[in-house]
């Protein structure tokens, strides 16, 4: 199983879908991390082009790797270990390439339909099979149309029978997440 | 299809295991309001004993259902609308009760085994055939002992194959709304 996640504060669209970059969250780093290394995720690249925006990601990330706070909470610790703060997503591409030792299957997010889908099931069971994966998702009002375009395929939308769909970054991550990871026996699906 | 979702802030646990009320935060209202929207959840209980924190829960909503926030952002206007501030379990009860014409079925949420477990997939099959359901989130380090008591059952601890097991309040509410109520087909499980 060799999965990383990314999360992508440039490029990125705004409410206008406009390009822009966002400001990287506290929380954003720590529920996805936390997401992620419950659900084995190896990476969680931090993709922002903004230097100082990097030494925030870093200093908060340090203090409960390196710092106070992972002496009083250990699980903390072990969960923000995943994040690698990183300036691009070619720079997180070429880092996952790496290590993988072969270019990962590079999987987007959105909150609405695109034409290049690739269903949860499928996906699910290519990782399972030892496809490397990539998965990008995009902060703000999510991933810039280029973004979208550079990925292999976009995964579908997360929905209930609402027909509501605005679910935060960290909410969403999660689920795809359990859905691609999470364990299923008939009792728990 | 009928769920409600509480998140307790008192009684819960701290690391210590002694029970406490923990403080309201934004983004539990904000995360959780949003997937309990996406999912179709009808009412969302902020359950806290304390006057200034029901203030406080009450300020938030009111700023994105009747202030400045819900004019710029309507999606967040719907997602906060579902929010409803409460002094105590049994008053969410009492209300989740009266609503839905019958006591629902409680369900307690928890990071631990417990003994009176119900599976998703059980409680995904009542909730299609009709049984009222509120489920019970914890905030801190969870549900009190007495909660969980409370409760008709427990669901199965969320789980990847890493044996680490601490997602956020947020992620654990999100997760578990997706696999009780998400759409589910062949192609996006």
């Amino acid at each position: 199983m060799r999965v990383d996640v990314a999360l992508v504060h440039y490029p990125v669209t705004n409410r206008n879908g406009e390009t822009i970059g966002s400001a990287v969250t506290n929380l954003d780093l720590h529920d996805i991390a936390r997401a992620g290394k419950t659900f084995g995720v190896g990476t969680y690249w931090v993709i922002t082009p903004f230097k100082e925006q990097q030494e925030l990601a870093g200093q908060i990330v340090g203090h409960w790797t390196r710092g106070y706070g992972g002496s009083v909470n250990p699980d903390r610790r072990d969960a923000l270990a995943i994040v690698t703060v990183c300036a691009s997503y070619a720079e997180a591409l070429a880092g996952a390439t790496a290590k993988f030792g072969e270019p990962p299957l590079v999987l987007a997010t959105c909150a609405k339909e695109q034409a290049n889908t690739l269903g949860y099931a499928e996906v699910r069971d290519r990782i399972r099979r030892g496809t490397p994966v990539l998965l990008l998702f995009g902060t703000a009002w999510g991933l810039s149309p280029e973004m979208l375009a550079a990925a292999d395929g976009v995964l579908p939308p997360l929905a209930g029978a609402s027909g509501f769909n605005h679910l935060s970054v960290r909410s969403a991550a999660s689920i795809i997440l359990d859905r691609l990871l999470g364990e299923r026996d008939s009792e728990t699906m």
